[in-house]
């Protein structure tokens, strides 16, 4: 039975950088299922990578492979590697893109490619997604080999890790910063509503972007058109979006966000 | 035997939103074809989506699934409609994106879906195409649920439709329309040649787009670079282009369109 | 057993278009894998596609059906032509897109497609990706018909060509052009390294662009954030880029490049 390959990239729409990886997976086993999972992502924006992976992860198929290639630092040292959770495996550079996923679910291990074992060729220093990512992807989603056999196990606390959630201040607000701007120009911040107990209590809570307050709402339509609003997103963070408008233009990519509860004075 | 599903959103090239709609589909059946119709819809534009699906629905293999997710009223009330086509089913906001569709194609059926029949779980407020387009289309496309298992029928006319016909004048010229602007920057009019006898007499008819008298040719070459022309797009609709430049650039996204007979004097 | 389908057009992402053209493949046989070379080539950039297909050519899987649609002279009498390499056939309009594959890999036949043997409509005046590409791909990655069925064979040197080579100085300088503007803005130059004995000797070679020196070296790492850097690109030829940055935005897409050997003077 083949597993899914996804592939998560920062290579964009106008080179074959992407259908390259797939052809080389298909060479390997023809019948593999590549999809794509985003391919937008800002160029060595590791931080967004890595949210826009986690708002996939609970939905992989079983046994699913997932190809990362977030890669500001290719052609150095850098490791690259394949962490098991329980339903899937990600195959990333040591670089912080899996942080958010690392801390929400268990890592069962942590093996660092070794390309000398499963490459065809000597790797180019620039294109690592087609020479390293996507044979190792292949040969994992076919079965053909085990994850053990492309390299080494090291320890999960070796894995490279960002600091990545909001500062939570004496007065119990919180600063927070912006994880990823989507394609609607709203903006995910780091404040997963569930882990701060905003969840089930959110109309408690206030949020401030430069000088605006902005209302924590429900739903889009719970405001009016071209105002501000905070809604839990799809993926459990807080969002700030505009009403059929562009929360990144009204505020730029790296606004000042306070989240505080209601009674507390700022 | 499976059926290929389609995907119709706005949900553009930076996030996961597509791959993971995917990911919803394989998990409910590996095998599955999931197909990009296109993600590039400008954001909410529920009348350039319903141009784009009509120029797609006469190519769709038989028991196609078309899953169409432009849906500025996502965490409404608005109903989430399944159209029974004869050789497809367009699953869709009811918000107007499958009036062309429906004037050109008998339906032989409407269902609203009801996500409490089939959702895995309570749908987010805002991404219902993960939450419920996506295994709607799934379990229809693979044959695990038949459609009216999913909803209810409601009655063709109980439909929201646009008015998306060009006007016609007394002096018998149509005043068109924009319907979609497409990636080369042409420019769609709402004129559907055949429906206004204009096939088959394409050089009897002119065209003024603000100012300029524009020529009703055949194709690209007939007029010289940098000039505009009008022509029969490859769906039927007349279109304005500027050969190796952009009408869009030249006039803007929605411009005032007449068609006019050559005998008439405008 | 079906061959792999790949696309490469310049159709880019707001419309169906290719969308449309996977339908065609699908109904006429329902497994084919339609896979996206890539679709954001520059529109009517003929370089830059034949640049993108090169790229891709050597990893191809075996059997590969490769349909390129940038195709500025739909419409005319351009010829439709397949050209079969050892590993894989390529359908294009006859406008230069091949010359470089064709300079590089052998071609053991070139067929001019007849729209007349196979298509099931008489095709539309500008949109032959749809009307006569994606059906022949199909027919022939399905094996339902063979190549040879599809038209009239010619003679390989009919088929068009550009002049696509660096032009060599009496200095032994090298004045370059680009071939390709990447998404991360490197420009990728005609200088093939292997083909000018500058592969196994990088570092003896110098590089100026505009008035600025540019370093040969191995990779991003060997200069400094925001410094300009030319290295060996993963498909063989020299490459502009500023780390972390984008050599389109310094220097344009069509700088002034001249390369030369370090003991000349230039």
């Amino acid at each position: 039975m083949l597993s899914p390959i996804f592939l998560l990239t920062d290579f964009g729409d106008r080179d074959a950088y992407v259908g390259v990886m797939k052809a080389v997976c298909l060479r390997i086993e023809a019948k593999l299922q590549v999809i794509d999972l985003c391919h937008g992502i800002e160029p060595q924006n590791v931080v967004s990578a890595g949210y826009v992976l986690l708002t996939a992860i609970p939905y992989l198929p079983y046994g699913s492979v997932v190809a990362c290639v977030i890669d500001p630092g290719v052609g150095t040292e850098r490791r690259i590697i394949a962490c098991e959770l329980e339903h899937c495996t990600i195959l990333a550079p040591d670089n912080g893109l899996c942080t958010m996923v690392l801390e929400r679910y268990p890592c069962t291990r942590v093996t660092e490619l070794e390309w000398e074992r499963f490459a065809p060729d000597v790797p180019s220093t620039t294109f690592h997604g087609r020479d390293i990512f996507a044979p190792a992807a292949a040969l994992i989603a076919s079965k053909q080999r085990s994850i053990e056999s492309l390299g080494t196990r090291v320890p999960l606390k070796s894995v490279f890790c960002l600091s990545l959630y909001p500062h939570q201040r004496s007065d119990s607000s919180l600063e927070a910063t912006v994880l990823h701007c989507d394609h609607f120009g709203n903006l995910v911040t780091n404040v997963e509503a569930f882990r701060w107990n905003i969840t089930s209590d959110l109309l408690r809570w206030c949020c401030r972007v430069e000088d605006v307050t902005v209302p924590l709402v429900r739903t889009y339509a719970d405001v009016q058109p071209g105002e501000v609003l905070c809604y839990l997103g799809s993926s459990g963070f807080l969002e700030l979006a505009v009403r059929n408008g562009s929360a990144r233009h009204r505020f730029g990519a790296s606004p000042t966000i306070i989240f505080f509860p209601r009674h507390s004075a700022l």
